[in-house]
């Protein structure tokens, strides 16, 4: 499979001014000479050059483009390729993919490219996929986090955590080829005090996946709240400005975030539920079922309510809404605050104070005091916190590995404190190391790159 | 503005797995040294040489990249020229943007690149109009068309006819010199026998504008005939068998050929009609005066008759349509063919023989013989007429001019029938040169270039 040449395109799917189209493996060069016309040929020109000709197939002209060759192990894949930038119509793109195929190569599957590299040792499977996760980003920060994680800092990290743990399993391992001599030469206190440590290390880096994974996926917010206090101006409002903003820029297309708000660098993805209010009729009561459920997706809840008219309902609410945020952010909102004086907002949220740390007063119509809401949000969102750690994890795959990972470790633990033998130690720290070599990919199987490579964008 | 450096994405919109955005101008090689760490700068690397390294703005990474290099002025634009090939997250390359932007290149209006390539004489004004058909182009024909259009094939012919011309008015320019002395330099019998074959020449141009122009934005094809006669199912079968093969090609957006089909390479717009029948009912004549304006648009009518209940209505039909054909193509299309014989069908030919020449019997249903139909279409589209000539006009704006030039030409020929004097004819043959020179740009000005260059995209 690896011997076969593959080709796809490799930029956005539509019209575009130039369109660039991909070619690795051994056969790149003499498959790309055999359609391409020019004053020298791919195979003689040296790698990272650039050459001007035209795409002849069966005698037609097909286009006039520019090909980059890159040699082998120089290229992105490690195998030599060719970069073809043809005239950017669909037409074209399609004619040259099938001219290709037609002459030799096949069409790449999702993430070829990317896992080639991976397998020539271009880079690691953390990286590989940082490169999906780069692609994809649509805030500063997870494009942030991905390029960090692409650089290899994640790699690194688990680097040093690996060759900590390997020459402890060495030492033990060699306790038990002498087991009848009974001697220790892996020190108990310091196998101790390098279990903590990495205890400590992998929590943490645990910990840094719900941060990872709320900037990679952008954070849930829920809306909740009486119908009429103003939950859908507000939203409106907040999403109108961003799209404003987006708009603005060309060519930027608007599908992926309709939903979604981006504040200061991270996004938010704003659920909007039904009101909630006392009722007995079982329609309603399913709507309130449903935005209990959103509560309950949510890392954090805007609770809007209107203050010109605080319901009769509040307690009830309170009692419904209070008990579902717990480990979660609540901000209590009161909207329409322009037609409170300062006296009567203060006693609002006096009323309010056992439910939440965080009141806001704010008109969503009259457009005042959302920099505020803003600001808040960004707060919790834990940006700050990204700020102080060097790694932040934002694949699932990679939390379930260190989280099997601690599970070891924590055995390791366990079994230092009940002086456990040298073989069972051994074999709780090779399934820590085991997990960890299966982040970076050093531990790995078809299967599982499969996985992992197919959710990758064909091209890539 | 000429020296102003500017940039674009260059690639489609969206995302993919790489984008590249194009830097072009006096600065291009400043601007981007001054963001892009490598091993080398590119101020210092030869032409047609790719860069790896980094874009890195106000000391945060913003990606990793490859930088291609093109030196003025072996580049597209005549200018230097960087290409940065970024990965294609939407987000990285509006930052890129916005850094290339904040430190001095200019956001480029809509085919502004081509423009410059144009006034660095690059290549002439009709080779810059093909290259943006080249792009919108979605079929065999039209690539085709403008292919060779980019290729100078246009632009050669029409030098051919301008050296010809300026020959003669230099030497009937120089009679006016010698008016006193009443030679003749420039013989009149010679001139003669040149504008006649001008006036073919262009005629023949001109003539090709249709197909030309068919050929570019697809060939219209009314649908007309009675409600119950089958138009939406044969237009469906048309239509969907053409967009399974379209979507079975990865990346292909299809929202630009909801109604058109694409057969043997040629596009033809399938444009379906109310049903017609005689009727006195207000709203139902307002729908068939539709129908007619319809039919005007059409180059060519189907006229879909049930075969197995040819209406009352038929004569009222004919009598409404026949007269709306002259000049076009039609063709009656006999549906449900199934349910006949071969001698009902017989019958059926006959009774319709006054109306078209071409009659086919197929059912829409079963799929029956509508390759027929389509061999049929392709035939009258013209594909022959295509391969028979050198060049083929697609531009409006070709066709204006080549009819001023020709108009021109006329009044030449008019001009010698009746004896004219020298200044005369010279006035009318420097008009077409004029309208000549204005389709390769050889004659222009800042107005018309600007409205040629704005309906380019972005990036080209």
């Amino acid at each position: 499979m690896e011997n076969e040449t593959i080709c796809a395109i490799a930029t956005a799917p539509g019209m575009g001014a130039i369109a660039v189209i991909r070619v690795s493996g051994p056969q790149a060069f003499s498959i790309c000479d055999g359609l391409f016309k020019a004053s020298k040929r791919l195979t003689d020109a040296p790698t990272h050059t650039v050459l001007y000709g035209s795409i002849v197939a069966d005698g037609v002209l097909v286009d006039d483009v520019l090909a980059s060759v890159f040699r082998n192990p120089t290229s992105f894949t490690g195998e030599d390729t060719v970069e073809i930038s043809c005239h950017g119509s669909v037409f074209v793109q399609q004619r040259i993919i099938q001219v290709l195929i037609k002459n030799g190569c096949r069409m790449a599957q999702p993430g070829e490219f990317s896992q080639r590299a991976f397998l020539n040792g271009k880079m690691d499977l953390s990286q590989a996929e940082a490169i999906a996760d780069l692609i994809a980003s649509t805030s500063a920060a997870s494009h942030k986090l991905a390029l960090q994680q692409m650089r290899g800092g994640f790699s690194k990290e688990l680097e040093g955590l690996r060759s900590n743990l390997l020459h402890f399993v060495t030492m033990i391992e060699l306790e038990l080829d002498f087991s009848e001599e009974q001697v220790e030469f892996a020190d108990r206190k310091d196998l101790r005090s390098l279990a903590d440590a990495m205890e400590r290390h992998l929590a943490r880096l645990m910990d840094s996946f719900k941060l990872g994974n709320a900037i990679k996926n952008g954070i849930p917010v829920a809306i909740v709240g009486e119908t009429n206090a103003g939950k859908s101006t507000l939203l409106n409002i907040l999403l109108n400005e961003d799209k404003a903003i987006v708009s603005s820029i060309p060519g930027t297309t608007r599908d992926f975030i309709e939903d979604t708000v981006t504040i200061g660098g991270i996004t938010f993805r704003f659920i909007d539920t039904a009101g909630l209010r006392k009722t007995t009729d079982e329609i309603e009561k399913l709507g309130i079922e449903r935005t209990y459920q959103k509560i309950e997706q949510a890392s954090i809840i805007l609770w809007i309510i209107d203050s010109t008219s605080v319901s009769e309902h509040i307690e009830w609410m309170a009692d419904k809404i209070i008990p579902r945020t717990e480990g979660k952010n609540l901000l209590v909102v009161f909207n329409k605050s322009d037609k409170l004086s300062k006296g009567e907002q203060l006693v609002l949220n006096d009323l309010f104070r056992h439910y939440s740390q965080t009141r806001i007063h704010l008109s969503a119509k009259k457009n005042e005091n959302i920099d505020h809401l803003r600001a808040k949000l960004l707060e919790i969102a834990g940006l700050p916190e990204m700020e102080k750690q060097d790694v932040v994890v934002t694949n699932l795959r990679h939390f379930e590995a260190l989280s099997m990972a601690h599970e070891a470790i924590l055995r390791v633990q366990e079994g230092l404190e009940n002086n456990q033998s040298g073989d069972f130690l051994s074999q709780d720290l090779r399934e820590c190391l085991h997990y960890l070599g299966q982040i970076t990919g050093l531990i790995t199987n078809e299967e599982v790159l499969q996985n992992i490579f197919r959710n990758f964008c064909i091209g890539k």
